[in-house]
């Protein structure tokens, strides 16, 4: 018995480290769908909150959901650089009353990034239509949640 | 000796396989540098094809470089999905002789997709300025290497 107590267990213990590194070596594709449905859950969520913010002109609100160092490229304008310029950007945007709502298209989950093509659509409070098209947003995984890393943005009307 | 073989090699196969796992555990960080070294000068290489295409006007070349079910975002459209439409597209924009230049600002990789952010410029043959701008091209790993899966791009210039 005891001769082969040491094998036993070495084999299983060696069986359950096998286990351990396919498992590991498994994970992506399970772990991806996961994280692809609650990085979808949580932009949708996000989105909800960004709307908001748009609608009530609350730029420091919009200005928190971006990273420290995102990158905001609106049309016709030079890209900006951190939460600072972009809320100055909002601020400045959302004082005429726009009233922004996003649509999302698709999510992909890639590594710590959610990569998101949707549609904006801009209103005015009385409901005259302003200007719609399409947007890609690199959102990245934080301590505090997804934050937008990269935004842009481009309208479908004509110039 | 013989009694000790098998606990030795089976000690050894277990080392071995719980190294292996703590290989696939610790491997995201030394990957992902490597990767986006390799990501960053597979772009590099492509973007001059890119531009090579863009200055002979050939469309084919450009549609190639996305993938199938590529999602093309230009300005005062609607979005184009799938290589055909996208050739499309390209086969209209350089009919006239547009010649354009891209600039890598930077490139994130992350899982199967590296995104770039870059800047754009259009200029006709005789070097009259056309137009520049920023865009965000989502590529994607494919086993034909990087593709495109989302471009969108916008002027910096006033509408």
């Amino acid at each position: 018995m005891r001769r082969n107590q040491i094998p036993a267990l070495a084999v299983r213990l060696s069986a359950l480290a096998i286990v351990a590194t396919l498992t590991v070596l498994a994970a992506p594709d399970g772990a991806r769908a996961q994280d692809a449905v609650a990085a979808k859950a949580e932009i949708d969520k996000l989105i909800v909150e960004l709307e908001e913010a748009y609608h009530s002109g609350d730029a420091a609100s919009i200005a928190a959901l971006y990273t420290e160092d995102a990158v905001l490229m609106p049309p016709n304008s030079e890209a900006l650089t951190g939460r600072d310029a972009i809320q100055g950007l909002w601020t400045a945007a959302l004082a005429d009353g726009h009233q922004g709502d996003l649509s999302t298209k698709d999510v992909i989950v890639a590594g710590d990034y959610a990569i998101e093509t949707g549609a904006y659509k801009i209103d005015m409070a009385d409901g005259t239509h302003v200007d719609h098209g399409n947007y890609v947003v690199v959102w990245k995984k934080t301590p505090e949640g997804l934050r937008m890393a990269r935004d842009i943005w481009n309208s479908n009307m004509a110039p």
